[in-house]
């Protein structure tokens, strides 16, 4: 080859890749977000506090980004989803316990009576949680997850529960990762329900993921050691149990919180009332058509409190409906 | 410059950061310790783990690492650190609790007789610590830390006991995290007084530092949010709570495990009962003349079971007066 033409087409794949980046620079991090105010309002946040030299620059390792689980990553109706695990649980435990024949709530549920069965309120609930959640060791339990997960199929959707993610919320841990943001996970959901899939469907390892617990015991069996998952609750990361195990589990105040129900404002109030900038962020069903539409009365996720608090501190509230051009992944297919 | 002189500087320059990248190469990782066989363990286990190819190959997600705190990263003779803290905030809260004055165990506390202070076994221990770790919010509780830190003073090295951790260590820390691994802390001691300086001296950020605690409910003070720390025990990180808190903070099982008690015992067990390759340590405290010398009838960090299921399961045990050139940071300037 001659020196000049070898010249030529080391200029030319040069040109080539500075045009190529040219092009990823650019190219829009939340494509299935409308380019609205809740766009706007995550952009100019994040540019704010990663632009070296701006006032309000965070440094990396206090880039701490908290987001609720039901509601506001993946769906949450016509009821949590590991209740829908909870009550399959329930039928195929059935046959080693005859004795729920007889015994409220599961007599009720065996026959498919849910509405008989939660007639006994919250410790109906917790009771059919911890008959389906203890007695068997952590490791037992990761694979009942998974094997749950991996045939279970959505009463409405006929898609696995792991497909009923949001798209623009996927695009959204992605950009903040990209953005040196650490994501975590802070959940009502068990912990140990969701750490099997979150890796693979979030990106978030399961030392990011905290959520609500019951206590576990360890034990030698045949001399090796074991966790057993014993029935009683250890912690509720419930409303003003979020900034509790933020600060337990964390140890430093989020810069940027989101949520989608009452059961999140706490996290929000805690992550708004440190110094510097910060982020809120509230996701609002409002689309019946292409998810579901629901806040201040819905006994699953409501969201009224902090709808008003949202919109009296000038949180960003994400109207489903308008902000999303796409809810779920499959949909883009 | 002529074309051949600038080619010329190119190739000195290209040359010499080739030489750099050789020398960094083969720079020893861990130049305080003796080249001795729990060195060569260390190093063995980290290539096996890491080498491309290798049949015990470990993706870097799953790279965990966990270390207790006393005795094994920093000292803890004559007592724990964190017990000197105590003594001192009582002598500083001393004038505004009168009531003291007639009280054990403060009284023999003030007066000087610690033995008289500790007649009183685990429940004045557990006094102590109430009165002096609780009762603030969680950033004053931080900021008390800090200030004590800043001037608190070992009473045999006169040293601040954040200079008084183990040089190698801190080699070990950098070496696994330059090797892709995630390093944790998991110590009996409380997580809010070790994490206002544990970034900074172990280069571990506060939500990979695992602790006791004490509990904190989440108040509104003049309308802005705090945590208020409450004078009840919430998690004892020791022995068999080590795996417990483990599985609950990190939620997947160590690739290697350090200790130097007995109170470390069910997590090395729990690391090491992993399915692939696994890595435990003892820290035996053997310097009487540099450091302490003490085992398995020591009232703090007694070595006793552990030392004997290290021997039989050929876990890596550090002797500190052979393995050690270093001990302390200070002794190397």
């Amino acid at each position: 080859m001659r020196p000049n033409i070898k010249l030529s087409i080391i200029i030319l794949v040069a040109a080539a890749l500075a045009c190529t980046a040219a092009v990823a620079g650019t190219q829009d991090p939340l494509p299935s977000w409308s380019d609205g105010p809740a766009k706007k309002a995550i952009m100019a946040f994040v540019y704010d506090v990663t632009r070296e030299g701006s006032p309000n620059y965070v440094k990396p390792a206090e880039r701490i980004a908290t987001f609720d689980n039901d509601g506001t990553l993946w769906a949450e109706q016509p009821m949590y989803f590991q209740f829908f695990f909870a009550l399959d649980r329930v039928k195929a435990l059935a046959p080693t316990h005859p004795e729920w024949k007889d015994q409220e709530p599961f007599a009720s549920l065996l026959k498919g009576d849910l509405k008989g069965a939660l007639a006994g309120g919250e410790r109906a609930m917790l009771e059919i949680v911890m008959a389906t959640h203890s007695g068997m060791t952590t490791t037992e339990f990761e694979q009942v997850v998974k094997d749950w997960l991996a045939t279970a199929k959505h009463p409405k959707t006929q898609r696995p529960y792991t497909e009923m993610v949001y798209q623009p919320m996927l695009e959204l841990l992605a950009y903040l990762r990209a953005n040196g943001f650490k994501t975590f996970i802070v959940s009502g959901g068990g912990v140990e329900f969701m750490r099997p899939w979150m890796e693979k469907v979030y990106g978030i390892p399961p030392e990011q993921v905290i959520g609500s617990s019951i206590k576990t015991k360890f034990e030698m069996r045949d001399g090796k050691p074991v966790l057993v998952r014993l029935p009683e609750l250890n912690f509720v990361d419930d409303k003003a149990g979020k900034p509790v195990a933020i600060n337990e589990h964390i140890g430093r105040r989020p810069v940027a919180a989101f949520g989608n129900s009452d059961g999140d404002l706490q996290m929000l109030q805690w992550t708004t009332a440190g110094q510097g900038p910060r982020f809120a962020l509230y996701v609002h069903h409002t689309d019946a058509e292409r998810e579901w539409a629901y806040d201040r009365k819905s006994s699953v996720g409501s969201l009224d409190k902090g709808l008003d608090e949202a919109q009296a501190r000038g949180w960003t509230v994400v109207d489903m409906k308008q902000d999303w051009k796409v809810i779920y992944p499959f949909e883009k297919m």
